[in-house]
């Protein structure tokens, strides 16, 4: 079956997944983070086919987010390490973690964020670096920026007051507009 | 192919993957979190063919994130809506659109988040919500949780000081733990 390329598409979120948008990548880059390099101890960790472990291995490499290279400590082996945009990815599978243990941990979390040294257990949130505000819907949302095409402006412009509309249940509310 | 079910490892990584580990459901997340509803725009917006849009609406809705409902102003059809878990997945994918804004948009970035009322653009970065500290490696990395087994304890006990071997090229760095 071909497979949509989201390459082109004027949206970062499907860009990302054009290159990690698969369960097994994103779980091959959590070992990575974690220090895993090689090819055995991704199949051992993952319980993953060596057929599907190559080629989603090719897949990060080809993305831009693995580099292969020989082993320093073993010539003749080859690892995989990852890249600055390999390692940039820690934040959205952190996200991740985090939404993770919050909806399917019943029995609590078997694993969390924690500071190295004091081990104090760190609470993931998502919040604008410059002011440090919590980015929740409605009071922050998606707009076009600098490099919209007008059917991505068309879309973002439409959209702009829609998260103001109630949804019920809606209780991720920060603030709301003022009424005119 | 069978596929490898995530369901029962101990990582909230790989149980989320296994709700949301795919491209189409997390672009159709996307879309319901800028108020898509009906089956017909999700297909439209994502020019994706309707047995798939069928099956990953029909996983979401499994997985608790969307629920399926009459439509209130037209009975006769079917919505898909939100469920606080789906809300909250809002943070996932606006890491991974800052993700990809960092490493994909050469361009400039086509689609940004801004504060709704000010326009100001807001710089996605994640946080420890206590602290307000950047969770970045090697200062934060993953551990053992209380509900963790004795597999997860010691893959995550042996990790523990990993993060502190220098990575050729890592830049993000916050702080090192200092040598006793």
């Amino acid at each position: 079956m071909r497979r949509t390329s989201f390459e082109t598409w004027q949206c970062p979120i499907a860009r990302s997944l054009e290159r990690v948008g698969d369960r097994w990548c994103m779980l091959i880059l959590r070992d990575a983070l974690l220090g895993t390099t090689q090819f055995a101890e991704f199949q051992r960790s993952l319980d993953i086919a060596p057929n599907i472990l190559t080629r989603r291995l090719g897949a990060l490499v080809a993305g831009g987010l693995l580099v292969r290279r020989h082993s320093a400590a073993q010539p003749s082996r080859q690892e995989y390490v990852l890249t600055e945009c390999g390692r940039d990815f820690r934040s959205v599978l952190w996200a991740l973690l985090a939404w993770g243990n919050r909806h399917y941990a019943p029995e609590g979390p078997s694993v969390e964020i924690a500071d190295r040294v004091s081990g104090t257990i760190a609470e993931p949130v998502l919040v604008d670096r410059c002011s440090g505000r919590l980015l929740a819907a409605p009071a922050f949302g998606p707009v076009a920026g600098p490099a919209a095409d007008d059917c991505t402006r068309q879309r973002y412009s439409a959209r702009a007051s829609q998260p103001f509309v109630a949804v019920p249940g809606d209780t991720d509310v920060e603030h709301r507009r003022p009424r005119p």
